[in-house]
């Protein structure tokens, strides 16, 4: 079971942020990756939709031989992650938990700010996780629509993005926030801007990089983990999408350490 | 026959523009309206994904009794209507052919413009579509990925919007377009912006206009004009989506001359 892969989904691409922490942390560790680009975005999408949808991507991840989950998508996370858990003999982790309790615990403040889809923000989730860690932390949470469709535009350095940033993060400007997590995965691509607004009094939280090393743990935690002699080459890499695999895999080849060359179209409905 | 509804579809709520042209032009006409909001949008996904989902949705739309359906969406205009046209029995209309054929009459320099999301630009179907009315009429068609949710995010006279919008119709300015196709349902919301940054120079054409002249002059011909006694007052409306009935029925109280009460969740995998 140990040399089998972690399976790793998203609604589409922006889960490939974890993907490469994954591949930077466990290099050792195979991944089969699925974005859901059919059906992408998730974050305006209801919970009854999103449960759906995830249970369809975890029975094709299982086909996969998949030894553990890894929900790459704050939305996911958020909705299905608590109703999906009891149903899988096999462990999985969401984005939002690793996120919200490096956060908890960093905070000098007190004030913790989120931002997040429109799915993210409405469900409370980071707020509610929070405040299992510390229910005296303040959170302050703020959906940001805008910058996904920004970022799928390449508007990375544009100073329109500047703009639309600048806008949404006004309210944790003129508040104690010491601390933002970045509640979606597509805003890690957008690091370094965020950084230059909120100047270097906030500590930005990316919750790829605290999943990563939470399903480091979790693996060690089921005796999972891939002791094998393989190396790191982009080849233990699988990709599948449930549409337009070309325009996936150039933005896959923006972001990922690795050039992948193969991505596969799967009809995730009739999972 | 006759006194069945339209069927109209769309991938979400920019549809309503069209319902609401209908509503206008043909106020006794009854109509089922479905919007895919569990899939949304569709104009960043492939001719086969969008096929498959418009099918879906005329099997839907046929248990309902329609007796003609309009495609108000240009992406599945553009990619399904050629496909499914030949497997029906009943009329079928979209709006890129009756926004193509104005805009060639219309146009004096011969030089005609598009924008529209990246699925529709992508597909060349204006460009096509034009052609065939006049080769020599030239195109110049421009993806605007970020009007739809910027439209979605409410900032409709936003000074951002009025930013974006002007570097996507830059290259309409320094061109002698005179005549510049919205070739997305949600575009008319923009009209008046739009119409600010061309100036009076560039006649806008709004297929939702042209496409409830069309459906007019279908039923004609197919001898299913509705000549019932019937007055327009919101009650002969029936809305289904496939996600998220709240938000839907919000944003087509601001959009459609009747206040609608009640929105329907269907799963239209199912279909």
């Amino acid at each position: 079971m140990k040399y089998e892969p972690v399976g790793v989904f998203d609604s589409g691409v922006g889960g490939l942020t974890v993907a490469r922490e994954i591949m930077r942390q466990l290099p050792k560790e195979r991944i089969v990756y699925f974005g859901d680009t059919a059906r992408v975005p998730y974050g305006s999408k209801s919970q009854e939709t999103i449960i759906r949808y995830s249970r369809q991507i975890i029975r094709f991840l299982k086909t996969r031989n998949v030894k553990a989950i890894v929900v790459a998508c704050n939305t996911a996370s958020a909705f299905a992650l608590d109703t999906i858990q009891p149903e899988l003999d096999i462990p999985i982790i969401g984005v939002v938990k690793p996120g919200a309790k490096i956060a908890a615990e960093t905070t000098r403040s007190g004030k913790v700010g989120v931002i997040g889809t429109e799915g993210t923000i409405r469900s409370r989730i980071y707020t509610e996780t929070i405040a299992k860690h510390d229910p005296n932390i303040q959170v302050m949470a703020k959906a940001c629509p805008l910058l996904v469709p920004l970022v799928e535009e390449g508007w990375l350095k544009d100073k329109i993005t500047v703009e639309v940033a600048t806008r949404y993060l006004q309210p944790f400007l003129e508040s104690d926030v010491d601390t933002l997590i970045m509640g979606c995965t597509h805003y890690p691509l957008l690091r370094s801007m965020l950084r230059r607004i909120l100047g270097n009094q906030v500590n930005l939280v990316n919750p790829a990089y605290e999943t990563a090393r939470g399903l480091k743990r979790l693996l060690q935690d089921n005796d999972l983990v891939n002791d094998g002699k393989c190396t790191a080459d982009g080849k233990h890499y699988e990709f599948y999408v449930s549409d337009a695999a070309e325009k996936f895999m150039e933005f896959a080849n923006n972001i990922l350490p690795y050039d992948i060359d193969n991505t596969q179209l799967i009809h995730i409905e009739e999972y």
